[in-house]
């Protein structure tokens, strides 16, 4: 059993509680957060002890840490639990800054120690039955990739206004998703995008609804749509064109039931938050890290892979503001 | 081309009309009805000569006739016009009684004319895909058939009173497709039924609403839902397990427009009308009729059968006032 | 806290020792198995004592048992539990002997114990909103009700010998289902069967495929199809047609990608498993159970009902044998 | 009944014959076509008359004609027409050149006939139901707008190379869709777009898979993919995600029938061919036309929407080659 540390204890942390203490092949020991309170209280639920980061990475005992963190801590936490030689699964993004997070795999590379970054969909079961398939050569080669990601509504104006940005924050998920079905980053991106949700987000300098596309040096070409609000749900969908044919996977519904009368045919909404649709993908990405790390195995999302979702982030922003497309470039990718 | 002729320019005769007039492969020279007005505007529209059926069997130029006349003429007019050589297409049912539609058989075939009944469900495409997939043995042997048939809305009481029935009239197509899926007549048959939908249905000594069940000699078991009033449309759908799987055929909706928003996703009903579902299924039925006189191919859907859907609709009938199962005899079959 | 104790450590033991250790509402203290390796190894795992039934009787600290031994010692349990003053959840069915089940139900009613019989499917997530929309009025008054329920694959024939045939051991469910959504148990039953899936549950007295159908009084109708063998996965549905429309639950899905090539548009099975599909309602039932015993509320599921259950399998089986429909008397529901 | 004649008796040009015999409101005088044999062919085959061009448009008892006639001789026939008096309905696209088209509008509207361009989705009773339901504000405002059109196969390379390529070809049917839906032409387009399907696309000099996202001046953003190979069938889907909802049109399939066995629940196809999945909309176009031409109503596709869709082709077929996003001017539109 692998004696492992939370390092954050906020929403996500909590999430991530959930996942770290449904398995019996780890054992959280320790929590840290700025916040001790929020560190005591969630230890004390969940039988682990409260300690501060620096006590947590000199503990030789502490194998591996769960970066859960705010955003601008990650860089410089996976540096040192690195240099501390642990192993690290940290949530995305990398960093905001691409810059920075260069600097951090180039640091955390140099320690030989894994580092798994949190992109959960790859682990969600309908996503990871697409690619499975995929890979399987079901379609041919993949042309035409097309993912659809709306959250049910937008977040608060302040966390806007820190947050990267649509495509740092919330798109970095569909670029990570596009770069994994299609083997890599593609060769340019093209961003589109607009305040149509809320004229505050547009006042924050941030877009709620985009439009972006990535074409790979052969041609293939994906499109990622991203709103704010869609209202009705946590719509995720994703479907690929390829030689032989199309692959998709739609949305999870409420449950199964159907109404049928004058008024028409009612079938129930996609799940509504994100933790009743993606819970199993937390616990599936956490069982995954722990055999990564037992076995020694290549971590199943690397520090590269997200530097590479964040280098998306960063072309497809400077896109929305240049417009015409941006190259994604090898000094881009590290 | 075959000269053909039109017995019954009622609501029925003028469904035939338009799937006799949309072929090149016949010409409808005649039309009859004991409304001689009704007769004249139907044939004046097609081209066709209004004439007294007399008249129509004693000309040999005709070659084939089409009985949508009244039911309780049915018997009639088949005997009468294989006498007169001509190929028949009539309307189910044969006859509501089992002993005349028995007598009608046995003069027909003394004849030699070929006699089609027009079980205009077995040309639906979806029916007939269904059949083609299960006699292509696609889920092995068939083992338990569930057909649910309802209508928008049941007919007037009056008509009910002279329509034999539920069984006789509504079912007798979900008797026949299931003789026809399975490859004869079941052993026995079982009925439930209550008048849920207009109690002067009850009152004029029917059912509404209907269960029966059909066992075969070799334990295969098929179960029919009728209903006279489903409201949201015409709702026809066949199920049938088999050794090796499932296969259904579901409603055809009236389009495919789906609108998702926080009261759910609701899409269209099925097609409200049975002309709407079912018009290609005249068509292609009219079509596989002529096939069938100019290559003399064996009729497509038999008086034979038709005799044994009307025996099930007996055996329906007795079980449902009987309250115990009725065996389908020889006797009852021709 | 509840301190409870679980009696029977076997296979739906193991399941319900899941449910009962993922919340906080109730603590497993004892296990009890016949077999008292079992009962260690299961205590071990989730930090409880093997204790032989009598001592957990005596034990004036566990207030709740749930059986989940072997079918023939529900009854005797029942009684004992009960006048020990325990709250009772016990596995369907109640017994296999109506008679005994009947004189179980006066014994536990008369020490006014509450007794819960796990019949899950009600609270599967899908059946819950099924007959939360029902009861809502959504379709107005329930006509025809179908289910369909199909194991993906038959149990061993050793298993078929005693466990009291087809309508006590796996259609008793769909009765439960069937009193449940209309309100309490048929006027009469009728029964089709027959041995198709294999000669072995034929020879052993049993059938493996059957039809039965339940009448109310008011003529409401309700029929079910049961076959041990989909093949496909376990498929269960439930349809209501009613006077303002149609509701359904359909089946749930491995997942929801689908493949469209010129070969035809591939989804995924239903789930194969009852525990993929049912491991929610277990939870769920288990949580209703205890909100149940510690608000003193109504069971959910009464002993009553699993007695009602269980006189519709009584009717059933003598329809099949006897081959005309079975009344429901009063002295069969207690 | 309008008297009315068709110019073109190709391929398209058959279609339209159908659906203009299939009506009473008008009645096809006359044919012609630049191969005289084909015109006296169907002349012939609908009881019209095989007549010149000029002929035709100098004879006054025609009210109207249809031209289905080589993209090349649109304009041409568009102006003489109209010159003639006569009421238009012109086969998509209006010219290959937006230069020449805008001088076709100048001069067809300075006659005053009403012209109409064949862009037959909108007559798709699917889509005319989704464009119904958002006129209606089921949705409320319309934010991203997503067009999937995939053609079964692509044509011969021959055809490419006189088509004017994917956007003036193919995707002008897009590029009027997304108008229409969201009431004119967008303020600016980008085109990605490459050649997967078949190398000898790429070396005429055309692509045959391509992006292309709108975006309108307040903000309202479509994003549109082609492909020319969708090896499934005719693959043409629409959704807009709106502030309050989600509504989409998906595909018409082959039928209704499902199999489910152990590899899946295997479903029907899309339809593969333009014309059964269209036959009816081009129906509908016709009748809109002559509903127009007799009550003087404006007509439901304009010459000047004609000219829209084009300039949105022209604009695509710029970006594609330049890179950046092109802006759709005033000059454009005409």
């Amino acid at each position: 059993m692998l004696k492992v540390a939370l390092l954050g204890a906020g929403r996500i942390g909590l999430v991530h509680a959930k996942s770290m203490t449904a398995t019996t092949a780890s054992r959280v020991v320790a929590v840290a957060d700025v916040n001790m309170q929020a560190a005591r209280d969630l230890a004390d639920r969940i039988g682990a002890q409260a300690r501060s980061v620096e006590d947590i990475l000199a503990d030789t005992d502490i194998e591996a840490v769960l970066i859960a963190t705010s955003t601008d801590t990650h860089s410089d936490l996976i540096t040192r639990a690195t240099a501390a030689g642990k192993a690290v699964l940290c949530e995305k993004p990398v960093d905001l800054s691409l810059e920075r997070a260069l600097a951090t795999l180039a640091a955390a590379e140099a320690t030989g120690c894994p580092v798994m970054i949190g992109f959960n969909r790859r682990f969600d079961p309908n996503f990871a039955a697409l690619k499975a398939a995929f890979d399987d050569g079901q379609i041919g080669a993949g042309e035409l990739l097309s993912i659809t990601s709306f959250d049910p509504a937008p977040p608060p104006v302040d966390y806007i206004a820190s947050s990267g940005g649509l495509f740092r924050d919330m798109m970095i998920h569909d670029f990570d998703m596009a770069c994994w079905l299609f083997g890599g980053p593609p060769a340019r991106i093209t961003a589109q995008g607009a305040s149509l949700v809320d004229p505050a987000i547009g006042a924050a300098g941030d877009v709620d609804t985009a439009v972006v596309t990535m074409v790979w040096d052969d041609g293939r070409l994906a499109v990622v749509k991203n709103s704010r609000r869609a209202g009705y749900g946590y719509d995720q969908r994703i479907e690929i064109l390829g030689s032989g044919g199309l692959l998709s996977a739609s949305n999870v519904l409420e449950n199964t039931v159907q109404k049928i009368t004058t008024a028409g045919a009612v079938s129930a909404k996609p799940l509504h938050f994100f933790l009743e649709r993606y819970m199993r993908a937390y616990e599936d990405e956490w069982a995954a890290f722990l055999t990564a790390v037992t076995t020694g195995a290549p971590m199943p999302v690397t520090l590269r892979e997200g530097v590479a979702a964040l280098a998306c982030a960063e072309a497809a922003t400077r896109s929305l503001h240049g417009g015409a497309s941006v190259a994604i470039t090898p000094d881009m990718l590290g």
